[in-house]
């Protein structure tokens, strides 16, 4: 664990014996694949992460980008990870072998990043996006657009962002403006201005591909009067070659609180004679192009959220080992020896909170990467819409829940530290720092509570909500058959009983045609269905360690101990304030909705 | 409002209706005073903080002290505004008229400090420490030290530190090594090194005088003995005049997430000869002696805290009224105008959380700085023991509740902003850093909770816990007499009822000699017990909001309204957790306690 990026314990347990990833490689897609090739790639990544990523994680928060003469200048151990990652062909983990891939599942893909992400979120970004942006000209572009700029970006050598935020829309994307004007060949210009665009302009690959949102001439207003545009910085000929500057002008580079090394971007679009752009996927069609890769992209969300809080946990962890201070309590005698912080009751139990965020949180993301691949490769229809329809319920909660708790975790990482937590000397304050931007970005808490409660829960007349809860109540079956679970089945029961009195309160509601009023607590309603949901997988997670316990794993006893006790803990600790909020959300509520402005 | 520093309304409503601060003037110590001289007082320091501190909070956290040949550099706005402030006479704002004080109430004293900590927490920072010294000298010095070193500090001559931490010594004082060697002339030569020392370098003033904790040749291990020592930087002749340089070396700075202004110092004490200390007060009672001004200094935390949570707050606020976005949820004609922010229920819930919070914790800092003022001066004996009594068992809640949950509030006035908060264009983001350090200095919640749980509950026989409640049950039984209060009245009921099952259990643990079990879970009784004395506070405010409203007070309809019904929020979302926690140390919980090192 000398990485303080993962437990490995705990990264071999989630993904080959809670999530069991192995049983993905009986789809077709996988077949070349083993537990080998797939422990390969994550030990590719984790030394990639330990070695390259992490010595410069502190540097680029004190030397963020800068803009100078138009350009972005940055600490050149960035372009050095970057081109190590490039090399590993890591940044293709998931796409088909033909196109240079290596057709790994979601999960191990997922982590692959995930664990660049705990080791320096600010330079994994610029790949991040990369990935997703070549991602989405996979799904949704012609293969004129696919060869010529996703390739190239699977490769390394083009870098991608995502461009939808404008300065006067923010999160309400229908009101953005950026226009683009067919030209007589088929392409666009286009011309608005961006705002917050990650990555939106350095010198660390040969080309930057924009993904851009826009609308048409003929455009309905609102959000569906939205398309999608491929915008490159450099202009690619017909034989892949590099052409003149596009008219994108970078304006100047937003600075944040954390996540300093990614830099944060204006960028204006069609400064002079516009911005030579091309239409992905179908005119006005744009919004939906983009969420197609929204479930995947807020996993990486969660999953970021999540290895902050990780590598936060295990600083404090390794930190609360090694320093001694203070006594137990009772230990009257001031000569002794003070013994170290992990001792004292109090500690331990932030070390538990934190153990039940991250590895909560990443039980989570995982268990949404293995619902992608389910999506797209099960055998039957009925299985692929089954699991898009989970993946679809669960994603509002996988982007949240961990951009929450695991900045929480963070928080009592800083704690844990004490004095020395707070100084620039020690990294917990960074990862603070950084967590903070994920409840904000790629939707906020307060969107993701309307798409959960407004749309999710009751999709497809509430089945994929009745099939999530079916399969917790199979959950709770099988851990009433086990002594050391039933206390944590009983807890876990009550909040999901009390939540579907809450669900069913708020239905009705929206039956009435109260929609404001039902979903005026929409984000408490978020976060309390958030826990439920943990509590299941640490449900899940118990039950699976006591599989271990019984001779059926590869872990240690104490590391399966643990997990069973951190079940307990999650249950008797955490699960119990759900029953509060489901008990306002079951009575609607309304009292935030009715406090008017002249009272505050 | 313009300031964003406080709601006018809100101080005025709560110095003069909830707390009634003219009851004190009473008091023979202040019977020159009127309402009209505290408002005096309290405009100015406000006018200070507005024009003086708040201009250039955003610089010194920008442009942190920096460490240049041996010297501490700054910006020059720091010494500006302290200048200013020394001019007022507000830094001898508590101080006797024949100091040159201001003799003035502490509720006002100590709200003149908060607005200064509101509008700039770094500048303010040196001001702080300087009246916390002096006021350390006036209670524990002799006369020669009160005039040659308070009085120079009341006027603003010569600034104060605190010295209490040592690099391996931390929370656990009586481990602390620094050293002091008696000389044959009385004073002593002090030898050892103290870090976290804020203000310990600075060229804002003449002189720093430095209150050091340290050990007699003689002492006895442990807390028992530590001795105060005053030790000037630049030694001071008898008739006042400025000697030589002491040998207190200043050994680097500590750079820290939050609170950037304000420097922190590494301090070296003899590193040649020694460096000249003088007793305060006697051999091995220093403890003690600091903790005879802890109370205060807690209170001046808990209202740091309160101050940055509620200028995020006003800054959210404005933001909510002022930034158009989106549209509400129904309205799906996109061609309609976007609305602000405000109209949406969730930014309503989150700033009313923040004025929950923030509000509520300025009701409990000056119900602590009014205990202040009748341990000190109310008519009788009895009356001043059952102040001091009281005032005991709230400071550790009053130091951390705040530090908690104006924290928290800091965070959703960042999510009030989205991704603006995130950025350094905001101010708000450096709120919540500077923020941060407040539930660590000063004693973490760790601490608190042990004082609050182990020592003050159980004080004088649960003589002030039970004093505690049965005011509490006052309150409730005059809330009861108004139909629009009984609910909340009601809910604090179940949750006081709740949380004095949980002493009982504990007190009983304690007893039985099981110690380390009974305070395993201090820190969660030290939030759910602050939860319940600031929901008695919000339903004190709510008692007099509907006086207000019933034509008996100074402030707006809409503003008592507004107090009415955060009552009611308070009590419906935030009181209930309390219930589930309460049960949790009922049982006595040992989760975390028995979970083993090997287990993480």
């Amino acid at each position: 664990m000398q990485q303080k990026i993962i437990n490995p314990q705990d990264l071999a347990f989630q993904l080959f014996e809670l999530h069991d990833v192995e049983r993905v490689l009986g789809f077709d897609r996988y077949a070349d694949h083993s537990r080998e090739t797939l422990q390969a790639a994550l030990d590719l990544a984790l030394k990639v992460a330990a070695e390259e990523f992490a010595p410069h994680a502190r540097l680029v928060d004190e030397e963020e980008p800068r803009f100078e003469q138009g350009r972005v200048v940055m600490r050149p151990e960035v372009k050095r990870a970057l081109d190590v990652l490039r090399d590993t062909g890591l940044m293709a983990a998931s796409q088909d072998y033909e196109r240079g891939g290596m057709q790994l599942p979601a999960a191990v893909a997922q982590m692959c990043v995930g664990l660049l992400k705990g080791a320096n979120v600010g330079t994994q970004g610029y790949a991040g996006l990369t990935i997703a942006a070549a991602n989405l000209i996979m799904v949704q572009g012609s293969e004129a657009q696919q060869q010529r700029y996703a390739e190239p970006m699977m490769a390394g050598r083009f870098f991608g962002t995502m461009c939808l935020t404008e300065p006067q829309a923010g999160s309400s994307l229908g009101d953005l403006r950026t226009r683009a004007e067919p030209q007589a060949d088929g392409s666009y210009r286009l011309f608005g201005s961006k705002i917050y665009i990650s990555g939106g302009d350095h010198e660390l690959s040969d080309n930057i591909i924009h993904m851009v949102l826009a609308r048409l001439p003929d455009a309905p207003p609102g959000v569906k009067g939205i398309s999608l545009f491929l915008v490159p910085k450099f202009l690619v000929t017909e034989d892949g070659r590099l052409g003149e500057r596009n008219d994108v002008a970078l304006a100047g580079l937003i600075h944040k609180m954390g996540y300093r090394g990614t830099t944060s971007t204006m960028l204006n679009f069609g400064e002079r004679d516009g911005a030579v752009g091309y239409l992905v996927g179908e005119p006005h069609q744009g919004l939906a192009a983009m969420f197609h890769m929204m479930n995947e992209a807020r996993i990486g969300v969660g999953l970021g959220s999540v290895m902050l809080g990780y590598t936060g946990y295990l600083h404090a962890l390794d930190y609360a080992r090694e320093r001694r201070q203070g006594r137990p309590v009772g230990e009257k005698d001031p000569a002794t020896a003070q013994v170290p912080l992990i001792r004292h009751a109090d500690i331990r139990r932030m070390l538990l909170a934190q153990k039940a965020y991250v590895e909560g949180g990443l039980a989570l993301c995982l268990e949404g990467a293995m619902l992608v691949d389910e999506k797209k490769h099960a055998a039957t229809d009925a299985e692929r819409r089954q699991a898009a329809g989970l993946l679809d319920l669960l994603t509002p909660v996988i982007k949240s829940w961990p951009s929450r708790y695991c900045l929480e975790a963070n928080s009592l990482a800083i704690q844990v530290h004490g004095g020395y937590g707070y100084t620039r000397e020690y990294p917990v304050e960074q990862f603070y720092r950084d967590n903070r931007l994920n409840p904000i970005h790629e939707g906020t808490h307060g969107i993701q509570g309307l798409d959960l409660l407004g749309r999710k829960v009751s999709m497809a007349g509430g089945e994929h909500y009745h099939e999530l809860m079916r399969r917790m109540e199979a959950s709770l079956a099988e851990a009433r058959q086990h002594a050391r679970l039933t206390g944590s089945a009983d807890r876990l029961d009550v909040a999901m009983r009390a939540m579907a009195a809450a669900t069913d309160a708020i239905n009705g509601e929206k039956q009435r045609g109260n929609t404001e009023k039902a979903l005026a607590n929409a984000t408490l309603y978020l976060d309390a269905f958030g826990h439920v949901v943990v509590g299941w997988l640490w449900l899940r997670q118990a039950l699976r360690a006591l599989s271990g316990l019984a001779g059926k794993g590869e872990q240690t006893p104490e590391f399966y101990e643990g997990k069973v006790r951190v079940c307990d803990y999650f249950t008797r600790y955490e699960l119990p304030n759900v029953i509060s909020t489901a008990e306002l959300l079951q009575a609607v509520d309304t009292t935030a909705l009715d406090m008017v402005d002249e009272q505050f």
